[in-house]
């Protein structure tokens, strides 16, 4: 960062310092260009720098602490569901990569390949794993022999590689991610199904409790469901700006597809040679520029309490005939109170930036709430506290503020949730029909449709829509189906709908 | 694991069943033949799976446990020293990688380069991290600019590739390995220096407090640091049944080499143009290998118990008159109680299995207690409780079994560090001649040497010693240095010594 700053006027009028390079203050608006506020606000907020390989993203300690927070409470979930944490090789050979066709068909065109070390060509170039499946599978096959073997429940966090070509995004589309991938085999569907199931709302959680975004739990269409898997359950979510669905996070029962081709086989109980059921689901550091890009506003981030690394900053407010001393003695105790109750607090006490200035900075990282201290402050044993989300302004008494902040932190979680969800309701639109289809896609609706369930119609809407914005598909189909009338119609084919379904076109 | 099972005899001439493919016993000595002892008790241990891509190895639940709990440790004391996490991308530019002549030699012959994506040739060649230094520092020389930026300091958890083709060995010497890099920058060399210290404290405690292992701090010399660094410190281990030191993990000094070549530079306090000065620091799964070496023994791993991921197993005893569901209810109740007291402890329920069948399976995966529970013990209101890294049997009464546990542990903790410093220390030998220094390497001795500290007389060393177990070189000058009187000789050169070093042969 710059240390060379100038003084300027913020929009308010107010005058503030402002680091020459950095810029304080957003150039783009979230409503008005929000591709551009998307790349900037990540950058200013101190979550991602560029690097210099396209696609690739820096991910800094203001990113890694939210992934943390995440990891932290998932992986604790899953180790209560006796899943187990291990780690398979970064590369895979071609051979393997290829046992299963309609998967490798699904991965091939991202696949970055290993071909040389040092000076030296390898004898076969070897493949950076896109995702494990086929990186395990044949070790599944080795360890499962006989029903006691089973459930066998593996996960690994780790990075991935897919060389995307088109529109890299940081966060929601790279070359290269963070995950978690859980493998898990069952002697039985209906085990498997569960599990879907059980992991599913630890992802709803994730989003909803944690990143305080709504998600539609359901089923992905069979030209939407992972390649090769048997079927892919999602949470999705809605950026309203953008009108797009975002697949927040997948749980697919793959069948037995994968262990025909890698011979996942035990004896059962009978004494029987039977064919292991399998699941893999992940989630990945895309959920944190949904967070971005749901909560994000002009002045930057917003970031959820309980993910945020930061959840309090405490600004000094001194005046010129003032102890300054005083208060900023006053605000170390206050972030010490605080931390000491279970709080992430800290305190700017820079004495080269003046608290507008500062409080730019921090509305700009997104921190949930802001204390201020001055000399009138500490005068009346109070302190200022003011919400990021919705800019509120409280005097709270010293006394209690510990209990005051827990409840206005719960308070900005759940608004937050709220807020969002409002906004990402007042964009579903039912539609009976082609033209009021076409309307609301246009309209940037997430729009919930009946639909005949048939691959070539879904094929035949992308056909129909594809353009600049890419082409409309099925997002999932609701397991929380309103109801169907019999007679009711698919929008586009006219057949006999069987299901209502979510549409739009997606990230 | 095979469900076919045999009975057999093991050594004692117990009766036990043995699974035919997973052949429990280990059919290599440690002290016989070390090199297939540790290969085959890795795989029977269920830390480690051999992959298809040779030099790749798969981490199992079994090796992640220990990984965590030291990532645990380590993760929490380097947030103390406000160090933060985040994660710069897997690749590399060639451009950007040679930037640093000395390191990019280092490192060259090991880098793997990622040519193709799908069917598409790569514009240029990209490397995939040997380490992040290059990765990282192009980032520092843009965040640095004034004194206050700095310190900057930023760790990352991730994997990194070093395509070497000599010897690959499980944790010691493979391609893909896991560890934590840490890269910090300072504005003055007092602070970087204080922090090599720091962090190598908390490596030498990650081997003596959690891993049980002797360690030895030092520097490295010219010859051994790393490459573009100004000094290297490392924590040196010894694993006596091959005579050979390992490199534990290492704290560099970079001083001022990489800032010149990717202009790090910053405004001090005064106004002048200043350079930083940077660190950077490491601990791998290396550090895995290391204990199995060192604890393992002819019944298969031996885990310290504060890393081991079960740390106490439940084995009920059943006898055919005796009533075994009583048996098998006190084992599930001593787990709950162990478990309740914050240990970690399992009961092995399977009745597919005998009791002398899974004590050698949990004494192969390297348990450090087993407790037995049989008829004669709930009569008595007492349990069995059995050591791994001895052999010794108590029958403790079950009021106050936990603490009781709770002093055994720490007991077995110690015991295990107080025999490999025992078996280490008996292994250093201090020799003043050449003649004493090839006797003591062929003997397999840690050497301790006075030495003039002469690059040319370490590469001269090297030259004399080379041959089949490879060449002896300096591990490193220890910080705790013995009396080094006036007028002593270098062992080799006969020029004035200047230091005491450790010489030896290593991983």
């Amino acid at each position: 960062m710059s240390s060379t700053k100038t003084k300027t006027n913020d929009s308010k009028g107010r005058k503030k310092e402002v680091k020459k390079e950095t810029g304080l203050g957003l150039t783009y608006k979230k409503d008005e260009n929000f591709g551009e506020w998307y790349s900037e606000v990540v950058v200013s907020g101190e979550m991602i720098e560029y690097y210099d390989i396209s696609g690739c993203y820096i991910l800094r300690p203001w990113t890694m602490a939210i992934w943390e927070a995440l990891q932290v409470f998932f992986d604790a979930e899953i180790k209560k569901m006796n899943i187990k944490n291990c780690y398979f090789p970064l590369f895979v050979t071609e051979n393997v990569l290829q046992k299963e066709k309609d998967h490798i068909e699904g991965f091939a065109p991202e696949v970055a390949w290993v071909t040389k070390s040092g000076q030296s060509e390898l004898e076969v170039p070897i493949a950076i794993r896109p995702t494990s499946e086929t990186v395990m599978y044949p070790y599944y096959s080795k360890w499962i022999r006989g029903h006691r073997d089973l459930p066998l429940k593996l996960n690994q966090w780790c990075n991935v590689v897919r060389w995307e070509f088109s529109n890299p995004t940081p966060f929601i589309r790279s070359r290269e991610f963070l995950w978690q991938e859980g493998h898990t085999a069952f002697a039985t569907k209906e085990e498997a199904d569960q599990e879907v199931l059980d992991i599913l709302e630890l992802y709803r959680r994730i989003y909803e409790e944690y990143l305080a975004i709504p998600v539609v739990k359901g089923k992905k269409s069979e030209l939407e469901k992972f390649a090769g898997g048997l079927y892919t359950t999602s949470v999705e979510a809605f950026v309203p700006n953008t009108g797009r669905g975002v697949q927040g996070a997948t749980s697919h029962c793959l069948g037995q597809n994968f262990a025909k081709m890698f011979q996942i086989n035990f004896e059962n109980e009978k004494g029987e040679k039977a064919m292991a059921w399998q699941n893999s689901w992940a989630y990945s550091t895309r959920t944190i520029g949904v967070m971005v890009m749901v909560h994000g506003d002009d002045k930057g981030l917003v970031l959820p309490p309980k993910v945020a690394s930061v959840q309090i900053v405490v600004i000094p407010v001194p005046y010129k005939d003032a102890d300054t001393q005083a208060i900023f003695d006053a605000c170390s105790e206050t972030v010490k109170s605080l931390n000491e109750a279970g709080f992430r607090a800290e305190a700017d006490l820079r004495d080269n930036y003046s608290p507008g200035w500062k409080y730019s900075h921090w509305e700009m990282k997104g921190v949930p709430l802001r204390i201020e201290i001055g000399p009138k402050d500490i005068a009346n044993k109070q302190v200022r506290v003011v919400r990021r989300d919705n800019g509120a302004k409280v005097d709270i008494p010293v006394v209690g503020l510990v209990e005051q902040v827990k409840d206005i932190l719960s308070t900005i979680q759940e608004s937050l949730f709220n807020a969002a969800k409002e906004k990402r309701d007042a964009c579903i639109k039912v539609v009976r029909t082609w033209d009021e289809f076409l309307k609301a896609l246009n309209d940037k609706k997430l729009i919930l449709a009946p639909w005949c369930d048939e691959e070539e119609v879904e094929k035949d809407v992308k056909l129909k829509t594809k353009g600049e914005l890419g082409a409309a598909k099925t997002l999932c189909t609701p397991f929380d189906q309103p109801e169907l009338p019999e007679g009711t119609l698919c929008f586009t084919s006219g057949k006999p709908a069987k299901k209502w379904t979510y549409w739009g076109r997606s990230y």
